[in-house]
């Protein structure tokens, strides 16, 4: 692979046909040589999934005539990028881009988000990761502005590159509405948000209760500096993830317990 | 179900059959009111995976002669978390213990465990939980000191419940060493570290490529406040967990870029 241009990975969770994916490589064939490792099937709601007790498949795949070199796998998307990393790439890439998933990855959605797990995972080897999100579920949306900002923050992320702190990983959020009505970029923090879960018990043919898991998104945050309230006023929100779960002011509480 | 006996929740990665989770549910029955959710089969490495493109089994299960409720599922541990507070419990539980896992969650491992993101769910939730891992991932281990362990934290959570700030979500792993030889208890933060993958690459019955992940776990933090530093000097680790994933620092920093 050329050392010129910067080398780009490409992945997602909705699977490699998936538009977003199709999309977000196009605009990435743009800025370098890509690599695309992503799910032959749709893997949301994976989290930061492993495929530890399962044996890995690694297919080289054309789906397009574009200039990008494609792989699918039967594992998650973080399999994905261990996989890119370990057995594909003769070098560290210079992003690693996921997405553009269908459907929203704000507030505590980064949590099980098999998009925003792929983008830790590069974070956590030191390459600066994106996971972009467009707010519909749409498959047959219009990427027309969700591209135009890909194109913006990606690019100004690998002028950056140089400069970057360890781990960088962003999660940006597209407003599912036409690039004239978006209203910019806003810089913002994960709102404090919870899923009310509401399972949909059916009964099988065979008699057998079984569950569909569905629920209602409650944000319970009032703050104009968060990723819900830059959608809701139509800004692409850009909120950096960090890797470290400790929860340091609980730790200096935790400190003076006798145990 | 009583309101007077503290309501416990317990769950596992390991399996409903593992001797961890048969451990921590032996210890909980001293404390309250037990309700085990917990996988019909191994999900380590499923870190915060929900069930959403499939259905859900759950059935009710009796595994052995203890006053314990049980029910197992084919979902992953945060869906026992979501099946348990929506379709079995009538009030929210005064505690959810997760575990006793079979292998360390120290460090970079919080993100792919099960275990603690069944943790992490009971934590979004308003639940006081804890995860707790013994670092050896022999079946048949010895649990006398993990048990002591796990009582003690346990029981000074359930007394503080009253006073506790959400989330509150605790990560202890627990040194596999005989129990006069651990040294105490010791609260610290998340190590510095990273997994070097190496994936074993072999050929199946069918000549056709297939991988299985392996890796080395590799501590890059010197610190002498860490999980990994605790552990590796014979103490009990403790490690308080956040669900709110933004990154502060460099928050600052991007709101000085121009976009």
């Amino acid at each position: 692979m050329s050392k010129n241009r910067p080398l780009i990975l490409v992945t997602n969770d909705d699977g490699i046909s998936a538009p977003g994916i199709r999309h977000l490589i196009d605009v990435m064939n743009g800025f370098g040589e890509v690599v695309v490792v992503a799910p032959e099937g749709a893997m949301s709601g994976q989290g930061h999934a492993i495929t530890i007790n399962n044996t890995l498949f690694l297919d080289r795949v054309q789906m397009d005539d574009g200039p990008q070199t494609e792989y699918k796998t039967n594992g998650t998307p973080v399999d994905c990028v261990k996989l890119a990393l370990d057995q594909i790439l003769d070098r560290k890439p210079d992003l690693l881009v996921s997405g553009i998933n269908h459907g929203s990855n704000s507030s505590i959605n980064v949590i099980y988000s098999g998009t925003m797990s792929a983008a830790v995972e590069g974070g956590l080897e030191g390459i600066p990761s994106i996971g972009f999100s467009l707010t519909t579920y749409k498959w047959d949306a219009d990427f027309t502005a969700a591209r135009h900002y890909v194109k913006k923050i990606a690019g100004r992320v690998l002028e950056a590159k140089e400069t970057l702190p360890e781990p960088f990983i962003l999660n940006v959020n597209i407003p599912y509405l036409p690039l004239d009505e978006i209203r910019g970029i806003r810089f913002g923090r994960q709102a404090r948000a919870r899923w009310e879960e509401n399972y949909d018990k059916r009964i099988n043919p065979h008699g057998r209760e079984y569950y569909w898991l569905t629920g209602e998104f409650i944000n319970m945050d009032k703050g104009t500096d968060t990723d819900e309230y830059a959608l809701k006023h139509g800004y692409v929100s850009v909120v950096p993830i960090t890797v470290d779960l400790t929860h340091y002011p609980l730790l200096e509480r935790l400190r003076k317990w006798n145990l």
